[in-house]
């Protein structure tokens, strides 16, 4: 029997429907580096789904790549940026922020999230503190949406993160690598549009929500970052034949597909998530969203990683292992029905 | 009339069989990072096409990201990189290579190319200099095949350089961006087998060689780089759906399409030089690849212009504009026979 | 009356005898960058107090510039250095080391001091993670003898830290800005020979034991950093009357200076904890170096503030404030006496 | 017979008078990081001295770390810096300005001189450009004053300098190393007072002129560069005892000390300039201040060398010998005879 596959949710290519465009509009010659009309209608819609009709919106490749350079045009060279100690870009870049020049100002979180408390104490600290000229300056927040623990944060708990950013006059920055499965998930209260009121960027999750590859950058206040097109493409993120990710972007933002892609994982995950709770199973985290993450001993893990290939998460210091679960616009039914007959 | 379009080389999506092929597989769940079976069947049929088969390949998105990467990679922090001066990292990357921390040691071309006495020049006036210690020290070759005036580097010429570059035990990368219409030119005579030969890292194009976008880099001598995968990380380089890289040089290195693709934008590009030359155009270059530089003065270059879309290459200092016209994979006899009719 | 100052251990000039020796030799004719007698007298003199004849020694200027520059050249672009979250580079350089492009992967302290433990946790973390390839690996170890808090590695710590890391095949690097007060101090049972053989790098502090400035770094095994000249040179360090450096770590190291000018300071220091225990103040740290951290009630700390000039270090969450005093070669017994009068 | 030594104009220690002071001043207990009255005084004399009353003074210690912290301080992360290709940014700064991440945007020079039509050009050329947004922006201009090779921009080069940075809103920055033989030179028309009017920021050398080390950057306008001191933190440049860099400034701009420093080297040179003509000597350029380019055959050369110790500074391509002569402030009229005599 083959394996069943939940590792993750960029296991596929792409959404059917992105690869329809592709074909059809593959013969069409247009200019490059997203000065097409793909891109522009992408563009146009993403500032009407956001509700910020002046925005910026550029189309970069990756997670990695999009947080290096929207951090980089972000902050001044003396500047570092506040984040979960859990966070992607602290954990799991290879260092891409130092590469760089800046430093990740690590703060404690709790299931992926961090605190207003904490943000606002990082900088009181250091306004008050007497050697803060030798010290990095707190120059921006970076928090995901969801989180790398698949948690939400509120419109609540993202309004106070905004004031106080706002009240210290340093940019609010939010990955949104998987914010399909945030909006879709029926406990957010965030939207496109509250986000475009709230952060001075953010970004649109395009290759763990669908496309084949893809990041949308918005950044509401219009040339708010002064010269990003030649800072994407210092830092080697400038594709040629921008029409690519323009279109996936078109494609997603037409006809409800992000909203849908989203929906199809949430749906699948929720399911998942009952069976657990019926089966008495212990998740890590209470991630409302596509990942679910199992916390099992280690012969339950054993037993259930040669039927399921599911995300190595961690071991925990007493004993257990945390596997993760994710489904994606491509789980189906049959896939849900399989992996819960062998929970 | 709609405009005639040979202002690049990358102005459609890509060769249909790449479309085909991202279709037929497109729900195939496969890991991420490049650790799939497509690109690891990629990979074989580049280290056979090369006949390196300890090769080290990777596939990055875009030429500019490959290069820093690459050079960021090959070079120690005080080393710089021999260039010409017209070269793509000297001019047209926005400083990459110096956000990498590296100076591009720019040397006079002709017709693009560097000379192999400049090479030894530049490295033996270093060694010979008393404050050499104050000085970047020339750590690599950087050429690209084709040059960016689409010309090309004999097998004599890329010897001598391959040569000096080993006596000096510095590394020589070739840049190959548009590697398919060199090999494809009958006045070619460098094989990819020849440049893993002689090259301690190259890359095949993708981009403007008719993949969606995609550089593969070819390190002929296995770990020659340790951590490479890590360094692309930290680059922001790394593609979460490796896949769809792999699975794009797959298709290309399969049937001998990566060749047909050079040779239809040969044959195209001879049949207008041809006409070029009967009508008595001048061209600023003598290009035999898939790149045509037309001399022409103001009131040429804007009847044309109207016309036909061409790239804007410089205005020269004797009052003439040199444009570019591209041809590619896609363009097809009735281009060709449109254009000339313009001409 | 005057303010007693005792805030740091760089308020004054500079040990009488180096002036004396600076004037002395000062029309002296001499080469530049450090290939002057007396930087290759300062160096021999180093390489005996430290038994280790073939060690490259350099002169910097400060600290942050010393720390920035060696952990710059020990690591490869892709690695971050190990330290304690109260190290100096991971607090009070600004970001000098993400600057470089290096993360400072931080771990708890215990009285400034990292236990071998947390460093074989990481490492081993690090190794055994799946994802490592996407994380900043752990690339050398920074400890400062003494430590911020002016407390001190045992040699059996240093060994063990040593012998973690060099199983581990990563340096070990020991900012010593205060070597002298470690030196010099009755429980300290590491010598410059002992450090010689345990690390790969370390640097003998001048500025904060009376020199003008200056910081002698030891490479214990020559060669160790190829081209460490022109680094240093790159990062903007490299001393162009490098004789003013030599020539004083020449005299520190020349009739036990720089024992001597650890032992004022230590005796000051001591005679100053006697009466601080007999008058029952708390002591934040057990420092048995030259600084000592009284742990204050705020009407206290105003108190003495008014009286005598102290560092301020941080305010506790249960209220208190803490205040450095710093002893020095030029704290003198009526120094000492008029501070213990206003205890 | 000792050799005489007229390699370099930083081969004697400082100025008796920087001397006397720092002994005089040695046990004052002062505040670090330039916060002393030392620091304090020098800077407002030079305030008045450039007729700058406003200005920001910062004291670094030598000339490539000072050009690194101000032309990284001066640029956003995507512009370059417009230099001769002989400026000792462009060659002898061994990347210093690379490893701060920016292109040096080298110009042509004569006698190590850029020309304003040459400024005017690149800058007019760039932003012509139609693919400007993927090149690098020439964010500022660099000059030296004297130049490399000893030469002065006049008051009215200067001015035009000054005309074209400001019509086109980038900072003109002058490395004023050897500043003081440019001042004192009977053909310069430039004073401090003009530099402050026409440039955004320069640097009036020390290390060079008679201080042990240091160098004084001078801002006109008060806080032109936000938070500049933890710019010069985070490049490793900021002295502990700022005192020592400031009071040989405050020094050198008491009584007139820095003019007579600069005269004493010019009358020597004009004196060792006379009895070259006189005797027929060829000089590489036409350098009015302290240094001078004696062009030789190889015999003379050697001949030259075997009883003057001079700077070696390159063979020319019609196989002559340039070596140069410094001047300083500690030449005097016996070091003037015997070399004079040897000639």
């Amino acid at each position: 029997m083959k394996k069943l596959l939940f590792a993750s949710d960029y296991m596929e290519g792409a959404h059917p429907a992105i690869l329809k465009k592709l074909v059809e509009t593959n013969l069409e010659r247009t200019a490059g580096y997203g000065y097409d009309d793909f891109s522009e209608s992408a563009r146009n819609k993403i500032r009407e789904a956001c509700a910020a009709p002046d925005a910026d919106v550029y189309f970069l490749v990756g997670g990695t790549q999009t947080n290096a350079v929207m951090i980089d045009a972000l902050l001044r060279p003396y500047q570092g940026v506040i984040a979960a100690k859990s966070g992607h870009i602290s954990v799991h870049e290879a260092g891409a922020i130092e590469f760089g020049g800046h430093k990740v100002l690590e703060i404690d979180q709790r299931d992926g999230k961090i605190a207003v408390e904490d943000i606002e104490r990082i900088i009181r600290e250091y306004r008050q503190d007497e050697n803060r000229d030798h010290m990095v300056m707190p120059g921006m927040v970076y928090i995901s949406q969801p989180t790398e623990y698949g948690t939400l944060y509120s419109l609540t708990e993202l309004k106070e993160i905004s004031r106080v950013c706002r009240e210290n006059h340093i940019p609010l920055y939010v990955d949104g690598a998987r914010l399909a499965y945030a909006l879709a998930c029926p406990e957010n209260d965030v939207t496109l549009k509250d986000l475009a009121m709230l952060c001075d960027a953010f970004y649109i999750g395009g290759t763990k929500c669908g496309a084949l590859f893809g990041e949308a950058v918005v950044i509401p206040e219009h040339d708010y970052i002064p010269h990003l097109f030649t800072i994407i493409k210092q830092h080697g993120a400038l594709l040629a034949k921008g029409r690519i990710a323009g279109l996936q972007f078109d494609t997603l933002f037409t006809g409800g597909l992000y909203d849908n892609i989203g929906k199809t994982a949430i749906e699948a995950a929720d399911k998942i998530r009952k069976v657990l709770d019926e089966k008495g199973y212990r998740q890590a985290f209470h991630s409302p969203t596509n990942q679910i993450f199992l916390c099992l001993n280690k012969d339950q893990a054993l037993a259930l990683s040669e039927k399921v290939e599911l995300g190595f998460w961690e071991n925990t210091d007493d004993g257990n292992t945390i596997l993760r679960i994710a489904t994606s616009w491509a789980t189906g039914p049959e896939d849900v029905e399989q992996l819960t007959e062998c929970l």
